[in-house]
């Protein structure tokens, strides 16, 4: 006998459910959001404290003993329920059999263990310390690790991941993927390296003023389509994109005051994550299905928007007289074709974020190789900075100066995000595969 | 028969109470510190359907039917709580004897309503359009009235909330307060007007960058010692500070660019407040007794700063030589004794975050009798605007040109806080005889 006569009822919790859960979403990731833009430095232990409480009632919210009931009656009424309806109940379901594998008291030390982690991640880059970082990472680890067995301790712990991200990813897949993607890129890149014809981009190392530049993120915006009175942006250590809801979204860049092309990708790129989220049905709000479908979609609308139309022979046309007349100095000599020379050089570098098209996913094979072995426990936290700098002389022919540019470049891990990476490289080509067919 | 058999768990119930209680109003304060220094505009729907989820929790942790027994055993057993406990029980009952009164559905309604009413009031403000804001503050009015009714049906409306900013004030005490004060003041300001002596601060009206404020801001926090790692200064329409904890403070200011003074002013009073908090007992942190002992001993904090130090000749020989190294142009002809009479310049003016410490009280007189007349049902929010225009004339002598300069100045009314403006007036008293006390 069922708690359950009615559906129309059932549906009601259902969503009541899930708002509260979207309302804690909100709450923490704008916690999250205030940490990383405007908070004081010294402000992490309140704020982790009011993460792990709203956590754990969040947690509460979703796991306790009438989710299963409600999700079984409304599973066994499927005929009589809306398609939108239908979906959330499916995805609640398979969240509701993973999560409440975690035990509570778990769930809400890794998200405070999160909150303290990016903190010192941000304080360990600005200093070029990675043993600072080295503990929390080795925490975090840790948990993944254990939770992918609470998830599915049938899988590989790193499949448990990848399918979190990137639904149906397996090493298995991406080993084969990463593999054809390097047969054919790296002879490229040779080819492109030792070309005869020299791409000169020093103009965009200039110097730019960081106000110059953020008007330069208006206009960008502003050609994006981007409606700023549902979408601003701020500035962080590392760019993101963070939604509260589809009519609030928010993106951040970091300004680089010799490096023009830097912050301008980001936007572009953070732009596409936006637009995504601005223009996801608002039914979907509040939701389970919220957030768009998965993060190598995600990914194919950011690199569409950075690589596709960002460095096109069109934009270029359009951006060169904005920029010729907002950095007259630094653009004295540079022509049309000079900047989208510099848009497309091709030149294996350091920093994922500013790499070209061409060997960008040179930087996520590195990353993808090192989470592999972190999760299955045949790479160490402490041995981390040096197999990454081997990694990037072997794939991309450059040597680590440093692990502000090496290792601690990217938030990601700090915020307990492994199996991230690869969404990225798929994003490219799905991308890819995009303007293919619309063509 | 009790179900506390234990004060040491009685005691830590009621902390996990306060906890939880302090986590939500973290997350609703930086919900609502976001919607006015970051947030883009149309935003408010979905950041009012979160407020009104934490809220129904929120209030939903304090009201039940555990609270009013966990706190008569403690009260049963005080003589074995220490003095802190002690207090948070006697702070904690007289709360829950008022907001237990209020029903949970006009409670979180009333929430929902001011995060609407606080960005129609920015932007009824900067659109000079007090019709828009009207219905909003009418419907607050009303409500405000029938939850003094809720919090304590034996008083007038008007005292249960001046009682709540200020515990013990009564329309009584404050009418001969304000009269004593008026009586004072009035034929003083008549005094320095029709005096032969003629104060130019036309330099602090010249053009000042926003950038070199925000520096001057900074010099300010420094001197008055504020530490950046636990505050730091926002910009927002209207100033002011909330504390998430007594480590994480945020205090805001407005820039005008042709009034040096105003910013300056806003970030000393911000700042006063900011000490305040940032000097309270870590322990108070996270239960009932955190945010200061009232609203008006808050305000002695913040006017101190402002007038007796900020005003004062100590406080002119430091600055002077900083603004006139910061703003060499503007201050050429500007002397230190030029520099001390403009910061005490006094004249009737528009806007009472920018009056000077004699003509102050006048601005919180008008609020006071208007709060008085709407609250007991004797002014409209229709005829609100004009009856403000008349008390301005009245009081300071002054033709207030326009409602964004009128009556949509202040942001109070917009969150709800009617019956706070006296604590500006109480605050700047005690300043001085805290002065009084320390000469």
């Amino acid at each position: 006998m069922s708690e359950y006569n009615d559906v129309k009822n059932a549906v009601e919790k259902l969503e009541i459910m899930q708002k509260k859960m979207a309302a804690y979403n909100h709450a923490t990731g704008l916690l999250y959001f205030d940490s990383v833009t405007v908070a004081p430095k010294d402000t992490t232990a309140g704020r982790g404290q009011t993460m792990g409480i709203l956590t754990e009632e969040s947690y509460k919210v979703f796991v306790n003993d009438e989710t299963p009931k409600l999700l079984e009656y409304l599973k066994q009424n499927e005929e009589q329920l809306d398609e939108k309806i239908k979906l959330q109940v499916k995805k609640l379901d398979e969240d509701y059999k993973k999560i409440s594998n975690i035990p509570m008291d778990e769930y809400v030390q890794y998200n405070i263990l999160i909150n303290d982690a990016q903190s010192v991640w941000h304080e360990a880059k600005q200093k070029n310390d990675y043993l600072l970082f080295e503990p929390y990472l080795n925490k975090i680890v840790a948990t993944v690790r254990k939770f992918a067995t609470y998830l599915d301790n049938s899988k590989n712990p790193y499949d448990v991941w990848l399918n979190e991200y990137e639904k149906g990813l397996t090493m298995e897949v991406a080993d084969e993927y990463f593999t054809a993607l390097r047969a054919e890129l790296v002879p490229l890149v040779h080819k492109v390296m030792s070309s005869k014809k020299k791409i000169d981009d020093s103009f965009s190392y200039k110097n730019y003023s960081v106000r110059k530049q953020e008007k330069l993120s208006d206009f960008l915006m502003e050609v994006l389509t981007i409606d700023r009175n549902h979408c601003n942006i701020g500035q962080t250590e590392h760019p993101f994109t963070i939604n509260f809801n589809s009519n609030d979204v928010r993106i951040t860049t970091h300004y680089h005051k010799n490096n023009l092309l830097s912050s301008m990708f980001s936007v572009i790129h953070e732009g596409g994550h936006a637009l995504y989220e601005l223009n996801c049905d608002d039914e979907y709000d509040f939701t389970a299905l919220s957030g768009g479908t998965s993060m190598g979609i995600h990914e194919s609308q950011s690199r569409f928007f950075e690589n596709i139309i960002g460095r096109s022979r069109s934009f270029t046309n359009y951006l060169y007289p904005y920029l010729k007349k907002m950095f007259p100095v630094q653009f004295k000599d540079v022509t049309k074709v000079m900047l989208y020379e510099a848009l497309n050089k091709s030149q294996p570098s350091l920093i994922r974020t500013e790499a070209d098209e061409l060997t960008y996913s040179l930087h996520v094979m590195v990353r993808y190789e090192l989470e592999k072995r972190l999760i299955n426990g045949s790479l160490s936290t402490k041995d981390l900075p040096a197999e990454w700098n081997r990694l990037y002389k072997e794939y991309l022919g450059v040597d680590v100066p440093n692990d502000t540019k090496g290792v601690l470049q990217d938030s990601h891990w700090s915020g307990g995000a492994i199996g991230y990476f690869p969404s990225y490289s798929l994003g490219s080509a799905y991308a890819s595969q995009m303007l293919f067919h619309m063509k």
